[in-house]
């Protein structure tokens, strides 16, 4: 673009590949990365089936140390392409590519199987990355500031679906008893929870007459009081859009580049300089 | 109406009944259509049924042929009125109305059974030419373009469902093992979604507190997020009402002929000449 | 109020205790009725339960033969005080009232068991009559309207549910197969309804992995519809509030006077004459 | 503050760590408070899971007869500071405080069992103080109002929902009948509000076709109608919302001193005397 490009050297190059998605390459790689994240995903998930991994041991498991090696490498060439390699390893995706990384390696020193699997399930937690893509899905601003608007109300109706759920619980524990299933109150607090929420397991349900109609009205008021958060998250998000109906869509910005120095991503579209750290970006 | 009605000949009358719904003999041919797919339905179901089946198979049976000769002779008859059949032949409802034919035809080959059940079922297809009616029950423009707005955000928010059920999951094989149901991930990962939508089988729950207590938040964050689609749509639809509050119901082009050259159907009320091949229309 | 009252006899002085709610006898009347009327709900409900009926059998026959000819009573006396009987007779409310009555008398002929509680049951339809006291509870115009601009759209999503849950549970029948619960098509139907609809009674659940994982698209599905309605609910609504925002929830009339002549009983207050036939309202 | 502050003694002071939330110490003595009834609920869960109970048995009575001691001290503290002492004793809040400390010395007369863990129990309801904290979460009078226009109307639709329910479960016990489960009509009217708030416990299914053909139609009409209350909350918040656009949140009094006197919560920020009875606050 200008004489600034004149400083990359590979390093640069890469930190571009890696952090950016707005270049062809920077693209390419992220899909690339998002089927690898896919993949390990679905490793983990074939893996804990038995008669699977009874069956084609050998090939989850070459698949695996293929997609820990791919992980590991993604992860040295993400410390060395950043300026402040402390702060990405320190950073909650820093930490979720470690972890990623680690289970396998692992495997190697302890032979143990339960452990293990927990580690495995570690890798799940690159998913996270995918979360980026959401800002291209055309995630509004509307629809967060509706959901901020409403954190409070939600809470305050989350807080007394619990308390509900103590006090008919316990009601219920004093009615059913343990005769019949609700063995104690917290069995009962989740019995409650079950039934408010409309879940309807079924493995506890009550047997006793008053039980029973004690129940439809823990029923009616779960199905009633459902129109409460949904109403709020309604409202805020009519609100929201009616306020910014001038500002369209197209204004989030798409630039996806990170500071080389500090990481921070959400740069405006063009821009040439961090806004946080005033460190020089990548353009080409 | 015009000179233009000398055009016809039998192809011209017959694309008329078959194709449009705004004559008397059209919207005989529709009805007739309507309630030869419908008990087509119901023939596929009985037959499923094996009591039913062993009691009346041979009325099942020739119903069938009769079914399958009527679409047949409707297929072969959009076929010849249409000007440029291989439009229609490769087109979403022409696959559609020709897989709803064969079933019973491919049954004098193959004698198997059960492959041919799958078969049958693809009669069902033809349901989709029911909801060409939705027209005519009003769903207004409104409605469609709040679904088109909602789309985007619905995604995500169905994506967001998926990964935290992934999560979660993997979370609750850990904590509650194969001892209790929860016998690889994928199956906690369906477990979750059970619970998470608020569906709540009861074929597999949760036994340890610990679990329990993981279950009782699943619950109740599946039954606080509904609210977010749920916003979404409310909202986007009063928005859209309100900034089509001068277009009235009546707006919809109720206008169902489609052209013998290129078959769309949207055209206008009163239009004389297709809106996208300038084909001529036929009209009374 | 004026010489009008001069014409009242006996008749149209129980015309207007048994059809009017604004007189303080009227009122009386009402409230008596309704108390009966839940009675003999709670009556016939008990009578089902074997041990109550075991133990309180004359009690309950006794109770049944006060409310049968109470309410035979009043089905004559609102007979006589109509001008034109048979338009009450065979009005919605007059069958239902009939109905109602029948029951008892009819058990004295027919010594039968089973047939008899069915025709008990017909009691429970004088709860209609309950309905009218909705008016009272605040149940605005807005609302009413609302319903109305959202029945078409409504119709047409429960239509798309049908035709949804007719072709996945024939997909589930071809995956799952006879084995697993799913014996026919109706049947799979039926599960694909308990699942859509979030109820999920766990009684025919899949096995399959293939099946579950279907099962999941279902249930995510069913979660996500439900924004449909409610979201059409809520912004034809919203737009009905907006519309109406000078009309005061006062305006509802609360006068409840029927006419003596044609039974209308959607008369302004302070009306004289019946708005539908122009017959004298009983006015005190 | 001024010279009003001298008046204080250490009864005045007491009551400003009590009763009132805007200073250090009261706030303190809250955040206390409130572990203190946490703590009181969890120890009651804890007692009646058999297994926890067998173990640390000595454990929970010594910490309940801690939490009791705490709680009669906080009575009687409150009793010495308000003024009018019995208006506090027979206030709701008294009550509850006073229900909450007298179980455990019950439980030295009655050394029985069953009886005193409902007693246990009343402990519980000191949750309802926790709600005062409810306040401070941003639940704005908007919601509240929403609440309150759409009580009527909820009112009106639950009603709908039972006497639906009643119609419905006497249908499904004549269809049905007794060895399907549905044994008498309360149990069958249970069923259906079971189904028609998509709960779906599966304790009591139907068998017969017509059964799972009507409790398709009672799923889908549950399923289908949850989009009233919902519509109807979440417009009135709207129109709250919209009505209330230039009254900010902040509106909202956080001045949580209550009046020696009257004990009235609900003053002005800032304000010197009892806006009730005139009754002079005690400022710092």
């Amino acid at each position: 673009m200008n004489s600034n490009t004149e400083h990359k050297n590979w390093r640069s190059k890469l930190h571009e590949i890696i952090y950016e998605a707005d270049t062809p390459k920077g693209k390419g790689f992220d899909v690339i990365l998002l089927i690898a994240i896919i993949a390990s995903i679905i490793l983990v998930m074939l893996e804990s089936v038995k008669s699977f991994d009874d069956k084609y041991h050998n090939f989850l498991n070459i698949s695996e140390w293929v997609i820990t090696i791919l992980f590991s490498l993604e992860y040295i060439a993400r410390i060395v392409t950043v300026k402040k390699p402390f702060k990405y390893i320190f950073s909650f995706y820093g930490i979720v590519d470690f972890l990623a990384t680690i289970p396998k390696y692992l495997s190697l020193i302890f032979a143990g199987t339960h452990a293990l699997v927990a580690l495995r399930a570690l890798r799940l937690l690159r998913v996270f990355r995918i979360l980026k893509l959401a800002r291209y899905l055309g995630a509004s601003q509307n629809l967060v500031n509706a959901l901020k608007a409403s954190k409070a109300k939600i809470s305050v109706f989350l807080f007394a679906v619990i308390i509900t759920a103590i006090i008919l619980g316990t009601i219920m524990y004093l009615i059913e008893g343990e005769e019949n299933g609700f063995t104690n109150i917290p069995k009962s607090v989740y019995w409650c929870i079950v039934t408010l929420t409309t879940v309807g397991f079924g493995d506890i349900t009550p047997q006793t007459p008053i039980g029973q109609f004690i129940a439809s009205l823990v029923m009616v008021l779960g199905y009633g009081i459902i129109a409460v958060p949904t109403g709020i998250v309604s409202a805020e998000y009519t609100h929201s859009l009616k306020n910014n109906d001038n500002s369209s869509e197209e204004d989030i910005p798409l630039n996806s580049q990170s500071c080389g120095n500090c990481l921070d991503d959400t740069h405006k579209d063009g821009a040439q300089f961090c806004h946080k750290c005033g460190y020089q970006l990548y353009n080409e």
